[in-house]
């Protein structure tokens, strides 16, 4: 088989591939991240890559993606470009997976936000009791005696009797391997690794010595966009720390969908998929590992939590019937496994939970976010509202859940919009505009290289107040405005000029990017409202909205009221919890009640499927208007 | 590295080795079985064969063992000769290891013996409920609706929790992988196979269609000497089969002391005494597979019993503290295992569980055996006595238990005595002397090559009846008998005359066998009267005595009685139930209650240990005597 060399920059890699691979493929192979929405099908346009060297090289497929400029300086789709020779290739920065920025940057996303949830709320609240999952627990047996000659095993659990509430412990064959002369040789002290399930309490390991000093754990978001995993230490609870990179199956479509339709479209199709994010993960974990100066042996325990089709994707399992009515999926609750059965590079006894979901399209992190908020904990009824590609809603309080998600589509984390782009190193997170001046702030005070969802929602709400948009969202090109453009053949506006961008070319937001913007926040905003009316319950009957999701570090509470995102409340019953997904991860890892509290949220929580909900089909219809085509329903919001 | 060819007769076989391997790796190698009682240190004598073609071939370290027209005959012992040319070996018929006879013979060992016990003594006894640890349930699943959209997995636990006295259960992440695949391919129609263990149910797997007509278990007694495997329908509880065959670890060692030097003597000891078992029971199951047409796959429990080393090394682990003071094992319950994980060869998800033992020296095989025995069921006291190279005695009833074990020596097994064999093709089993004729009968009516148990305790009793030998066990050479003969330097009798045996050679009970034989017999009726006393009863006061042993399918009890082996009751009293250990394998296959019971039945009894009991020695002493020196305690004896 002929190979070609393919070399990459920025990144300064190179890879050797088999004639007829893709560019997508090579780059993949060198671990250089390019973006793709459709997964490699040559209809996002969003991989487009420069080859180095004179000549057009775009083939009739990917022209209808690329400029004219483009076009003549060797762009091309990198999917769509089969390698058949030796080639070098230039990755714009539009096109890159920025993964260094959120591993790196110091305050890119603000991880430790949700943390001040944790303070209890009662004194000795379930939830915040201290009991991980797994447990080290250091022995000094007695010597065995005539008198006192029980088993070796026997010994063990008579004394971990005397340590722990349990009376019967499981134990696994492995453990008994080799026990003998473990005991012996080792003065009989030794540390067992207990872990905790549904009553049970297993025996995972049992070392020489006294490892107790050396136990950590990992909880992991596994977002559909990002995955994201923290290291903590299991004798204290004390967060050592996080680190986060792209999903790695973006490569194989950016949507829950597009990955489904991959796993399921072809032989060995989910094979790739759960590679990934397993490879994400091990990742993660050996970033955090180096940085603490660990060994992945010391860490005996994941707790993962995701939607339900990453969750899926985790294990392995074929997610095909979560996309297809009735929308099935394969499990809910998942059994704790051995990570190696996985892959997960920790202990080779290590287990990974993952938190258990309520339905095909409300998953574990929504769960997870429940737990972490204290949702199902108090008398309040409190809701928690996670806006992605789907928005998620749960409201409830202790004695009852009901929950719902709507297709909200990716806009809020910078999907489906040209000039959108995901809370990393140079996303506009923040626009003002104050006296005719439009005023912005980057993420890393970068250059503007796009707009993040917070970005976007100050926008849409600038330019409603400043009359420069209508309530239907098109421009009021009567309006005094020197950003009005054309774009795309449709108007315009520019949000940072070229002189200021990255890029080198206008920041523009145009018409049909708002009416994105305007169909997703009217998704969410009526999955609320169903929501609330199904129970019978009016905004105001809710003490607390949790906001969750991926809009960066940071959302402008009245701002996203002001575009009827949100619902017209006192803006202080609104909190930002950025990623509570993790939050619930990391309590169900630190605390056995939390973790079998996730069983109880998610066994008890009701899905109403919106999708066959005449309701929500009218709440849409009226939603579809800034801030919304019933005034009185945000008398708040002027302009 | 050079190799030989090295052949075996009467086998035909043949096999190539490299040059220095032991004539005993050779045999190993090629499959054909040769006795050892030393485990290959060349010190018992019992590995001896012949090297075909002229000349000595005899070293100096095997010359002691070989008589001087043997040593012409070019006889060796086979495990010091080590193989440097081609050579043809003849194995003469005291140095096989009868597989075939035990396999393959009619009623050799009467399996089904104990099989009347299975009949209920009292109507719903709980030991008999048909209730098999695993079991096979079709389902026929509703197709999902949107009102009706619950996960795969549940939909099928929901129909289990119908169809089971369970609610909750446990899956393994295997059953989850396609399963989305194997419900919509097949109608929603699937057979669940599940296994039950302390009050948890497992959903093991998950099959297309209904499979529930193939289910079979296995029950196995994994003995010293001997592993016999039963087949078993969990469908209906029928015995399909029985296949037995010595423990091929009979290589390394004779008994368990010798297996427990040998594993822990070396490196990696353990391994080939954990493959011989595991090789026994693969191929005892193919057999079975083999004669009743049915697959492996279709075989999804196997539940084994044995003594507390045979158990360690059947689950890999090291036996080597067992033999040292204080006698502690590394386990005495055991986990239930995946069967693959130990290599055993049945459905790749099948499980193996080990019946639990109370002590090093009381195993699983006495659990099972009062199991069997409905002891720990009747408030009647009952008693158990295995006889084995160990005597392990059990007495109880519902409400307690306790347990010994003495070392009796292998006499009544056919070892330690010149003449001895295990209960097989040509043994003579019974004896009598009647008007001054000596009568005998052997197994299969085979020419006699030897004496096993139940003959060895007939030709006791048969001359201190008959006043040849006086109650020490000497010979009386004052009495008229031509059978007399002196033997190896000192007396000896004669039970078969050459003329009539296989070898050739006369067969004859010389005294120093005598003197084991009792030594045996008095550490066994020592063992049984220090317990009874321990717990303060009289012989009479204990209902029914149950024998278990390998003495063969027959045990006359009143000559067993006579020369003082067991009490002076009523014989009437004293049932023979032959293999109680395999018998209790099965009910523990066949009834999760009763596999229940086996934990119960170990953690309640309490073992005596008798190698520091003084009464213990005391009554050792006094039944160095034929009945015993104590002649009130055996009224009904006359000779």
């Amino acid at each position: 088989m002929t190979t070609y060399k393919v070399g990459f920059s920025p990144d300064g890699k190179e890879v050797e591939v088999e004639a007829g691979a893709t560019l997508m493929e090579a780059a993949e192979k060198a671990e250089v991240y390019i973006n793709s929405l459709c997964g490699g099908k040559g209809v996002c346009g969003k991989c487009k890559v420069q080859i180095k060297g004179d000549g057009i090289r775009a083939d009739k497929h990917s022209i209808g993606f690329l400029s004219k400029e483009e076009i003549e300086k060797g762009f091309v789709l990198a999917c769509q470009t089969k390698v058949e020779e030796d080639m070098e290739i230039v990755i714009p920065p539009e096109s890159r997976l920025e993964e260094e920025q959120i591993m790196m940057g110091e305050t890119v996303v603000d991880y430790s936000q949700p943390e001040k949830l944790l303070v209890p709320k009662v004194s000795a609240d379930p939830m915040t009791l201290f009991d991980p999952i797994v447990q080290k627990i250091y022995l000094e047996l007695k010597i065995p005696t005539l008198e006192d000659n029980i088993a070796d095993i026997d010994r063990i659990t008579r004394e971990l009797r005397k340590k722990t509430e349990y009376q019967y412990f499981d134990v696994s064959l492995h453990c008994l391997k080799g026990l003998a002369a473990k005991l012996r040789d080792n003065d009989w002290k030794v540390t067992a690794t207990i872990s905790k399930r549904a009553n049970v309490c297993r025996i995972m390991q049992i070392e020489a010595g006294n490892t107790t000093e050396n136990h950590y754990g990992v909880a992991v978001d596994v977002g559909t966009t990002t995955v994201v995993a923290q290291l903590v230490d299991l004798k204290s609870g004390d967060v050592l720390g996080v680190a986060g990179s792209h999903n790695l199956q973006a490569h194989y479509g950016e949507d829950v969908i597009s990955r489904i339709i991959y796993a399921c479209g072809r032989e060995r199709g989910l094979h790739p998929l759960h590679q990934a994010v397993i490879k994400n993960i091990n990742s993660l974990i050996k970033t955090l590992v180096d940085e603490n100066r660990i060994e992945p042996d010391d860490i005996t325990a994941v707790v993962a939590a995701g939607n339900t089709t990453m969750s899926h994707l985790l294990l392995a399992l074929t997610p095909c019937s979560i996309r297809l009515d009735p929308y099935v999926p394969t499990a809910k609750n998942f059994p704790q496994v051995p990570a190696r059965e996985v892959g997960i590079e920790i202990n080779p006894n290590g287990i990974l939970e993952t938190a258990p979901g309520v339905a095909s399209y409300v998953g574990g992190d929504i769960v997870a976010g429940v737990l972490a908020c204290g949702i199902a904990d108090r008398p309040e009824t409190r809701a928690l509202i996670d806006v992605g590609t789907n928005g998620e809603i749960a409201i409830g309080n202790n004695e009852w859940l009901v929950c719902c998600s709507a297709s909200a589509g990716p806009a809020f984390e910078g999907g489906g919009i040209r000039c959108g782009m995901r809370a990393t190193r140079g996303a506009i997170e923040k626009v003002a505009i104050e006296n005719d001046t439009l005023k912005y702030k980057t993420i890393g005070k970068a250059k503007p290289r796009g707009i993040c969802g917070s970005g976007l929602i100050d926008c849409i709400y600038e330019m409603a107040r400043n009359k420069i948009i209508n309530g239907d969202g098109k421009f009021n090109l009567q309006a005094k405005e020197d950003r009005f453009v054309e774009y795309d053949g449709e108007p315009g506006f520019i949000v940072a000029f070229s002189a200021e961008t990255e890029t080198g070319e206008n920041l523009i937001i145009a018409e049909s990017d708002i009416s994105n913007l305007i169909r997703s926040k009217g998704a969410v905003f009526a999955a609320i409202k169903s929501l609330v009316d199904y129970v019978g319950l009016a905004f105001d009957d809710i003490e607390t909205f949790y906001v969750a999701g991926g809009f960066g570090n940071y959302l402008n509470i009245p701002k996203a009221i002001g575009i009827g995102l949100l619902p017209d409340i006192d803006p202080d019953r609104i909190k930002f919890v950025g990623n509570s997904c993790l939050m619930g991860a990391r309590m169900a890892l630190l605390s056995g009640h939390a973790m079998e509290k996730t069983t109880h949220i998610a066994n008890g929580m009701t899905n109403i499927e919106l999708s066959t909900y005449q309701p929500f089909m009218d709440e849409y219809v009226a939603a579809m208007f800034l801030p919304h085509t019933d005034r009185k329903l945000f008398p708040s919001v002027e302009y």
